[in-house]
């Protein structure tokens, strides 16, 4: 490798309330790294990931985390090959995952690495299971806020999505009946073919008879993914007591409002809402991802990719914005990234 | 007192989705009871319950409860004296509690009978304070589901209403910053002198800003009366992590629909919202009646009275009609009730 890496990043120029996120909304900035500081990292990402969360950064405003910058880079979770390491039990050639941000190379500090990939599991699925965002989230809204178990009935919407399908899995795992909904034929199927009792496009309208007809008794647990018409009928098919991990609104991001619920539903029914994010559960990301690796590692997690190639398309990062607009069309299915490099040897990409 | 009384009572007629109660939705029914059968009392009704549940009822949809019939009698909780009884512990001429309906003697099983009234408290406060539809749900609504302890910040909105007041009292007597949220002046002036930090009369407009003034670190606790506008304004005060008791909305209930929360608050702010009937939380009754009585004895419990004649005015049970359009309107302060006798001796009505 060269001493020195010139690195592409998008930065935020513009913010953006409603609509979809365009190029225009990014400017794209060089820098280089020559060196590294102590207990730092230079990686050259691989993977860098597209989430929900990332339409709502683009809005500028207060959210989970405080408003952004112009100027600012976008943060997101990255998985990339080690070229320089000052840290400790780190070295050059292994693939790590962390905290970077949509650039080409990250420079990561201690607090920024969250993990090793092993190479006996592909890249891709990594980028599901070990993403915060994505596999913390999706265990956290299923075991701790649903607390699914057997017998339970489990209903998860955005179910072929990133988080939606691991929390179907899981809620599958463990003995549940878990019916998924999702946009098309296609995910049906496939969302049947990973073990789901039920999958519900809702294109073809009425949700709430499907649900009710998969689960007459209604649904213990509903995983939250996005708002609007389909939580209403969720909600008229909750069982009494139910439990509702509100994760996102995906249906609303790009129109400035999340969906108002019918309260007095929540009310009659004596259900519990609970919104959450995975940066308040990292105490619980040892268990989580030992479930999940150890589910994947047994065939029992499929974790699909929607790979945007930014690589061999010669795009870069700007195929980041091209990969969040996908996601807020809803025409993934499993994890959306972005694929910025190949895998060294010893690792498989997919 | 004669051997077989005649019993007037309100029967649905007709059921009513939108607009406000009139007489007219209902059918004045005589009854006659000559004697109760086994384990019964026969009671004089000396009040009778108007709560926004009511109003609920007569939209003869399911509910908490399923739905009712045409022909069929309001329940709710009355206090009165008892002239017959067959049920052990109980004798004439001592005044009881329990669930009734809108009629003016009422016949009461065991499970009816909710406990005896004492000599030494008005009877207009043993309607708030025994009543599990009022201070059940107010002592649930604030010790159980918005823990609110010392040093906490709770919101009350419904303030000067019955359950509203009783939440403020308890989050008062437990060391908690309180501000309640009614519809006058007068009310807010009620609220302060009863101990409540900041009182806003949401007529003047500026909820949003008014809370922020009162307690700019934002709420940890929402005892959620009202619904519309109000809550939108405290879900954008309200602290991370906290939590909303879900009791009701009475601002929707002449509209045929509960507002809409914004989600999107839920999510970032990381709340629990919870829905909760008093029914589901008997076991807690006997601790909540102890501290209710106990606050009310040591005269830091003030629960004022609505009340409806219906005795003096002559209307009768029809009298009920007219507290449930008063609640609806907003027109009281504290508990709505309609008296339709006296007090016997050794009781004190008021």
């Amino acid at each position: 490798m060269t001493d020195s890496v010139s690195s592409k990043s998008l930065r935020f120029r513009k913010f953006r309330k409603t609509g979809e996120a365009t190029l225009d909304d990014f400017e794209i900035v060089t820098e280089t790294h020559a060196d590294v500081p102590d207990a730092h990292l230079l990686v050259r990402n691989i993977f860098v990931s597209c989430d929900p969360t990332h339409r709502i950064y683009l809005t500028g405003e207060e959210s989970y985390v405080p408003a952004f910058e112009t100027g600012g880079k976008m943060p997101t979770f990255i998985i990339g090959e080690v070229l320089k390491s000052k840290l400790e039990g780190h070295k050059v050639g292994e693939v790590v995952c962390g905290f970077g941000a949509w650039e080409e190379y990250s420079v990561l500090g201690k607090e920024a690495v969250l993990g090793k990939c092993s190479p006996d599991v592909p890249l891709q699925s990594n980028m599901a299971v070990q993403n915060p965002v994505i596999g913390l989230t999706a265990w956290v809204g299923t075991r701790r806020i649903c607390e699914i178990s057997k017998d339970k009935n489990f209903v998860v919407s955005g179910a072929a999505g990133a988080v939606g399908s691991i929390a179907c899995q899981l809620g599958i795992s463990s003995g549940a009946k878990v019916v998924g909904i999702c946009g098309s034929d296609e995910k049906c199927a496939w969302l049947k073919s990973i073990g789901c009792h039920e999958a519900i496009n809702y294109k073809k309208g009425h949700v709430e008879a499907e649900l009710r007809k998969a689960c007459p008794d209604g649904y213990d647990g509903y995983f939250e993914n996005v708002g609007g018409e389909i939580s209403e009928a969720v909600l008229r098919n909750m069982k009494r007591f139910g439990k509702i991990a509100l994760c996102g609104f995906i249906s609303h991001y790009n129109h400035g409002a999340a969906g108002g619920y019918n309260m007095q539903e929540v009310l009659f029914r004596r259900l519990t809402v609970r919104g959450f994010i995975c940066l308040d559960h990292f105490a619980d990301a040892p268990e989580c991802f030992g479930e999940l690796q150890e589910l994947l590692r047994a065939g029992k997690l499929e974790c699909r990719a929607h790979v945007v190639d930014g690589h061999e398309g010669g795009k870069g990062v700007e195929a980041c914005v091209e990969g969040l607009v996908a996601l807020t069309r809803g025409l993934n299915t499993g994890k959306v990234m972005v694929k910025l490099g190949e895998a060294p040897a010893g690792y498989k990409l997919a």
